[in-house]
């Protein structure tokens, strides 16, 4: 940190399990991943190449050694491995991890239908391969999925070997977790904390609003995902009560 | 393509009369602009400098030169060309679009009341030094246009001299095509393509769920325009269905 | 100007104390400051740090110095001051300012309750040292200020020393002068002016339409501030009539 403030939350340190920042590449250049980790490397745990982005990218070799110099660990979005299934290419799709050296992986079902028990057989599967993410919700806004059975599904997906489940909100922070104006869920969000550990979940959360709901709720360390490259910085603040946002939310009340 | 997936409808190539993609720069640095080329180059079929900004970039000849080298031709706004008009100046813009060896230029009347048939005389001089690109719609959201009306000015101009005709929409993508919410003005694009031939329109839609309607509605192959520059890689997903808006719209149904 | 157009408004030149331009910087690269600069540095009056997030930004001292070699005055977003001062930390600010040269501080309370007499008595301390801009506006949109105090504070805090005073909006332009969906509060602004001077103030201003409704009030050199850094572009185009928005604003209606 460039100075000294007291009352700043403590933050943990990678490799983080809690207070874990996913960030969502959608197609950046080589020396915009490059202006990315030059500001925000340390406070970036895991980057996702957004959906099937990494197709049509014509720099995903090269990108891919960026951030391993870095020491970041990048997976692609769940939509590719959706995209292979649904063709049924799933054994493709396991080449294709070992051909890039893939050391995690999602799988999630928010564009096809999918059998709970089927995903968790791709879970178990990959599992043997890599690390994998598992992502519960839909990215079709018409389809709501009741609380219990977030539950139930984040639970049994993380049984398969899950390393942490992921709420849905898209790029765009208004379905799954979110209503479509971006509103939280919050009874969804509390009704899933009574039954699923903090640590294991990752939310996506790429408005600033949500990512203060959850600061709120769930402290400094609180894993959110889907963050925009440019928001990096900004979220650090917040997580710190260094934006108007959260300004009062770690300080001593009693010395105000 | 970085691997193979089957059922990826085709795309066309360049230099494309269909599944046109343009792009709008507002400002770019040069490195900026070579960062958009180093990962979209092969998707950008033309890049408009929006409206007037090429007047207060500094770096108008060298961003032609490198855009030049991509083999990507560019041209500048129609609010330019208005402001040229507007001003009585026609001749100097004949003179600038000579200066800077532009070989497309846009006539529009977003901003200013033309006379139809003036405008049509525009074109055809136009025309004798460019390939010229015509855009039909107001830039003023009060000022609504009837289909009839859309479809009577795009021939006229067609007719004139221009390559293609441009829909209105502005970099925000909330008048001409769309209501200010940014909703398609679904009964007027309909109309229009019933008198007007596909590849010979190209629909301004900045906005995800604009180009979304537009590839549901024409295929992959439509022609999009006012493309941010750091959504064209989001956009090219969108029109081969690897992106979970368009996911299931081009596989075989039977197969699912 | 890279040609040449009749019937354009007159700007200020540098150093401006209307027409002035202030930039957020809320996290960019050395590389990306340096891009900004390179087609905007004579737009740019001053860059603001956003809020504290110099707090966690590795590059500051680099930042620094690329913006001073190119002339241009940064200082901390207000927030980081009052993030000192609500810790006691008020001495370790002043040092913070000299050890990294800053020649210009931000004075706020949108974050905190702060007493008139004692943010008068920040700025006269501060003016000592830096050249002082001061901010009236609450951060918290349930916070309404009446047009009659906000003078009075303006007033005040430009009595105490601050060279001039900026209209709280924050980076959405969502609070303070504007109402939550971004309308401005008309009333309050015109009511400002007739008490305190157009070119001691200084207007945030992030959203276009924003931007657009200060020019059409106050012409080409009004102050407007938290421009976000792909935008200083398009504003330079608002202010000089060569966007739709403003196209026939400074045009000679009876040539028309």
């Amino acid at each position: 940190m460039n100075y000294t403030l007291t009352q700043i939350p403590e933050r943990t340190a990678k490799p983080r399990h809690s207070g874990f920042t996913m960030v969502m590449d959608k197609g950046l250049s080589i020396r915009q991943a490059e202006d990315l980790l030059s500001t925000s490397a340390d406070y970036i745990d895991i980057i996702k190449l957004g959906w099937a982005t990494s197709f049509v990218t014509p720099n995903l070799q090269e990108k891919l050694d960026v951030y391993a110099a870095a020491g970041i660990p990048v997976y692609f979005g769940g939509t590719l491995f959706e995209a292979f299934v649904v063709r049924k290419q799933f054994d493709d799709y396991r080449r294709l991890l070992d051909k890039y050296k893939m050391t995690y992986a999602e799988v999630s079902d928010g564009s096809i239908e999918m059998d709970p028990d089927d995903k968790c057989e791709y879970i178990r599967q990959l599992a043997t391969q890599v690390t994998v993410l598992s992502e519960v919700g839909s990215k079709d806004e018409a389809k709501i999925i009741p609380p219990y059975k977030w539950i139930k599904l984040m639970q049994a997906e993380l049984q398969a070997g899950a390393w942490k489940v992921i709420g849905e909100a898209r790029e765009g922070g208004n379905v799954g977790l979110f209503r479509s104006s971006g509103e939280v869920r919050q009874g969804l969000v509390e009704e899933i904390l009574t039954q699923v550990p903090f640590e294991s979940i990752i939310w996506e959360a790429p408005q600033k609003a949500q990512q203060v709901w959850f600061v709120k709720l769930l402290g400094a360390n609180v894993n959110l995902g889907n963050i925009a490259p440019h928001e990096v910085i900004p979220l650090e603040t917040i997580r710190l009560g260094l934006r108007g946002d959260t300004f009062t939310h770690f300080l001593n009340q009693s010395e105000l």
